[in-house]
């Protein structure tokens, strides 16, 4: 977490970066406690939560974090409609991550009320890997009313 | 509707609930209306009108709301690229309802000026059913500038 | 540009109108710069900016703008995806440009921080045309914190 609690009252709006670590080519990963984290820490308690991917290979979405099989589901259907080899010029051999990345978009924004993101009783947040394993940034940015 | 212009213009940014019912699997919903309702209601002339569905089997876009076959070509081709069958371990059955909502998303954004949505000419809300018939809340939390 | 400088000071959170002219079907436009000129113009230092497209057959995403490479990757796939022909009804013939529409979406935010649209270092901001040649409007509103 590169931010300290004080430094986040002293400046609410700042952005935050979230450090993600990838172990897989495609893998989506459950950050919301994280985000939570950040929410809490900006003592923010009715705003809006602003989540970014500062990458191009890698998103962020909004899904069911309860049963583990949903996210596999969503990697493997992203992994059969844009497969990893194609019709592609680019020549790192990723364009099958970038068109993810198109896809599934680099940014969300939650609500936030009485300090905590306003998820629907199911919902998760996960930052989406399309060309990992890397190291990543999530970016967060807490607007209060 | 679950708020009353009266509550609206005390709090003005305290998100709003929309009750929606959809009556088949795959259905797009024209949700403008009611929304427009609740900016009118909020007394907001300028600012941004954020959209958030708190489900995991539907989201929101923003598309073609004149002719009534565009709605039913999106949703013919989601079912198309997504099928209800396929390489799926989640055992609800409703797979192809997550990998939707991931790609088309659960929030949209729309700017608020004179008090209206400012929207193009021929867009239109859609509250997007992917795993109906069902009750669904839609969240909208008006920001103004 | 829509907007003189003065303007944009005098009414800092008043939407400007950006206009882009695609060359062919599906195109990707980068359009980045153009957006930072109306956030420098704007005197920004720290806030929110909101970009949407007014369309329903175009729309905006953020992806690579180093390699042109990976904006034709993009374009080609979403061709593949979404055939020109199908099972369509919208008698538009242009129904393929709706869809991808609604799965790349019409909006985007990025963060302004010291003056600048705060993007990954590879990240770009791309105008998706998919129904051109075409004139077409951009709206960015750039909320300061």
């Amino acid at each position: 977490m590169a931010s300290s609690g004080t430094n986040a009252r002293r400046e609410p709006h700042a952005a935050k970066t979230l450090a993600v670590r990838s172990s897989r080519r495609t893998e989506l990963i459950n950050i919301t406690a994280e985000i939570q984290e950040l929410v809490t820490e900006s003592g923010c308690s009715s705003g809006v939560c602003h989540i970014y991917v500062p990458h191009t290979t890698a998103g962020v979405i909004i899904n069911e974090g309860y049963d583990p099989d949903v996210a596999r589901d969503v990697e493997v259907a992203l992994d059969r409609m844009i497969p990893l080899k194609g019709d592609y010029r680019h020549a790192e051999g990723n364009s099958d991550s970038h068109i993810k990345t198109a896809l599934v978009g680099t940014s969300q924004s939650v609500f936030i009320e009485h300090g905590r993101l306003a998820l629907g009783r199911w919902q998760a947040i996960f930052f989406c890997e399309f060309d990992g394993p890397r190291h990543r940034d999530v970016r967060v940015k807490i607007v209060a009313d």
